[in-house]
This record gives C-alpha cells, sequence and structure tokens, in this order.
C-alpha cells in the first residue's frame, strides 16, 4: 500500500507541476505578481492579507483567492471592505492544488490586477507541496506556536522566500526563543527573509510592504 | 485527476480501517485504552501529554507513540522524564495512520501498558480521516488560533469526543469568543466534551484527568 501511495503521490505532483508552469505563464502575460499564503490555523493569514492590501493603497491592484476547505468566513471579511476575492472550497482537501486555481480563474478577467495572494488551506504541511502558479512563496509562523515549529515542519520553511512571525505582541506571555528560531530558520534556509510582526499593534510592518512593494513593482516592470 | 485521486483515496481509508480494526483488537485483548490526540502544530499535545501522564501517576502504566514528520525533538522531551516512547517518522506523510502504528508495536510488549498516547503529527486536517486503532479521539485548540477554527475546520471538532481549548492564560491578550467557540463546537458535536485548560497556569486540568482516568479505569475494568 506505501509504494501504491508513493507512486500516485509522484505522478498527482508532476500533473500538479504542468498545470502550475501553465497558470504561471499566464499571470506573467499579465504582469500579474502571484503569492501563495501559507501557515497553520489561526497564525494570521488573513489579518495580514487584509494589513497588506490596505497599506499597499489603490494604485496596485489587487485581489486575492481564498483556499477553505468549507466556510467562506474568511471570503466575507475580505469582502467586507472591498477586496475582489474568489473563493475556492476544496471539499475536504487540506490544501489548494493548481487545477483549482485554473477553475477559479477561467471566468476571471486577470488584466486589471497588479497582485493577487493566493490564501491557502490553513495547514503547515501539505500546502508547501504543491505550487500553484504562483511567483513567489510566503508562510507565516506565530508566535504562540513555539520556535520550535522550523525543526518539526521543516519544508514549509524550506520551500519559501519570506517568512512572517506574527504575533510578536504575545512575546511577554510565551517562553519563545527569538534567537534559537532565527538560527532554525537560517539554518533551514539562508536566502529567506523573516519579518517579525504584529498585526495587533501593527509593529514591523513597513518591513514587509517595502519588501512585498518591490516584489509587485518589479513584476509591473517586468 | 480529481476521478483517480478520490478512487484513490477511498482505497487507502478502507484498508486503513480495516487495519485499524485489528489494531484495535489487539488492543482489546490487552485492556489497553489508545488514545488519538490531534492538534494543529504548537497547540500543546506534548505539553498535554507531559501534564497528564504526571498526574496519572505510576499506578496507571503509560506509554507514547510519537509521530513527526521528520525530528525526535517531543520523543526526547517524553524520555528525558522517563515516559515509554516509540517514535514514528511518516517522512514526510502530514498524519499516521494504522499501519505505521502497526509497524512501531510489531516488537513491542503492549502487555504491561494501562493507556497508550498516539501523539499525531500537527496538522488540524488531515489525522482526522485516518483511524490508529484507537479507543478515543481527543483534539486540542489552543486558544490564540482563534475562535472561529471549528467553522473553518469542522471534521476535526466532529470526529473527536473531548477537545482541550488549551493556553488559556493568553485569553486576556486576544478576541478569542469563548461564548461563540463552545456554541459552535456544541452545533458540529453535541456529544463531545470541552475542557478549557492551560498548561501553563494548570488551569482546569483536574476536570480533564478525572474525565481520562476513568476512561483508562472502565478500559481496564473490561
Amino acid at each position: 500500500m506505501a509504494v501504491k501511495l508513493v507512486v500516485i503521490k509522484e505522478e498527482i505532483l508532476k500533473d500538479n507541476n504542468e498545470m502550475s508552469a501553465m497558470l504561471r505563464n499566464k499571470f506573467k502575460k499579465n504582469k500579474t505578481l502571484v503569492m501563495n499564503l501559507m501557515s497553520s490555523p489561526g497564525a494570521g493569514k488573513t489579518s495580514v492579507i487584509l494589513e497588506t492590501l490596505g497599506r499597499l493603497g489603490g494604485e496596485i491592484k489587487s485581489a486575492v483567492i481564498e483556499g477553505d476547505i468549507t466556510s467562506t468566513v474568511d471570503a466575507e471579511k475580505l469582502d467586507d471592505v472591498g477586496v475582489p476575492t474568489l473563493q475556492i472550497n476544496t471539499g475536504g482537501s487540506c490544501h489548494i492544488d493548481s487545477a483549482m486555481i485554473e477553475q477559479a480563474i477561467v471566468d476571471f478577467d486577470l488584466d486589471p490586477y497588479d497582485y493577487i495572494i493566493v490564501e491557502n488551506v490553513g495547514n503547515l504541511v501539505c500546502p508547501a507541496e504543491f505550487e500553484v502558479g504562483e511567483d513567489i512563496r510566503v508562510m507565516i509562523l506565530s508566535v504562540p506556536e513555539g520556535h520550535d515549529k522550523p525543526k518539526k515542519y521543516p519544508l514549509m520553511f524550506t520551500e519559501t522566500e519570506a517568512c512572517l512571525l506574527n504575533k510578536i505582541d504575545l512575546l511577554p506571555y510565551t517562553d519563545f526563543d527569538m534567537d534559537e528560531f532565527k538560527d532554525t530558520v537560517k539554518s533551514l534556509n539562508p536566502n529567506t527573509t523573516i519579518f517579525p510582526v504584529s498585526m495587533k499593534t501593527k509593529e514591523g510592518i513597513d518591513e514587509w510592504i517595502k519588501w512585498i512593494r518591490g516584489k509587485i513593482e518589479d513584476k509591473m516592470g517586468g
């Protein structure tokens, strides 16, 4: 059984990568930066999206593709503040794949958009294996999850090029070891950038916005 | 592709359920209560295990089957305090299945044990689909993850018979709505028991210990 499972998984990942390359080509024509945003449930994906789009302002046209197993809780929050949002319900699947993205955008005019965020299903494991046509992959860890998570769930940290460490306002109430966290992340992935942030106190957000704005403008120019 | 994936998944789940029934029979002969403990990364599975086994004391003989994708971080913590621990490394898989348990216990004498905890991989989605021969399924949500999680990840809440709400010491620093949380959980699963606890301040732990001790003693007697 184990062998069969591995073969099927390889086939699925291969099919997914092909579809992802097709999507990437499509996004490239539109000079749209696509960001795959991943984290555990409750680390703050939707809060980060709301804050980021608010700060980028109206000059950068943005939309969100929202992935949830079953609900529309997050899409409603985004819709409330006027963010164009496409909802994917994965029907039990623990990650978004490229076929889901392809279906979501089939009747959607990409042309006006400079920046599309794919909010993945809350899961620190599986989404890291599935490309969704993105240009960049960003992850969030939140302070209460603990500084040992990079050791225990390394793939998410090696497969992303930025890591937002959210909820730093909770640092005084936890035993989170910032130095150990940073050392472990950097040893796994020397090229990643770590942004300690709090969506509550707004600490650290400027640095993140500067970084992501640069990525979006590079894509718009290229 | 989607159809193939569904068929394969059904086969895998069917194979897994058969193996799980076999394991359950084996555990029954030994009058060992097996508990499958599930949560997101960092919700507090290992802390709950350490606290629970410490409070149950030496009269109840306990062991832990520790599931991690790659590391032995948690097994080392348990080993440090003398808890017999079997390590499963899932090699990338985001959940434990029954075949992994079967392999883990092949050379392990179950006879002396009254209580075995299976610490699943940190993931609020996939582990809920895979039985591992357990008698009871228990989940942990932690306060910083947010009160909306039952709505967004309902399967974990419907598939478990107790929910520990951990890190209640962080309630003053978050916007967690306890009433909404309890209402949503109870509407999904009226038979579950919710235990608000803090492994840090030790609040609420007595009620949980009373409940789990009852389950273990029922099994020992039966």
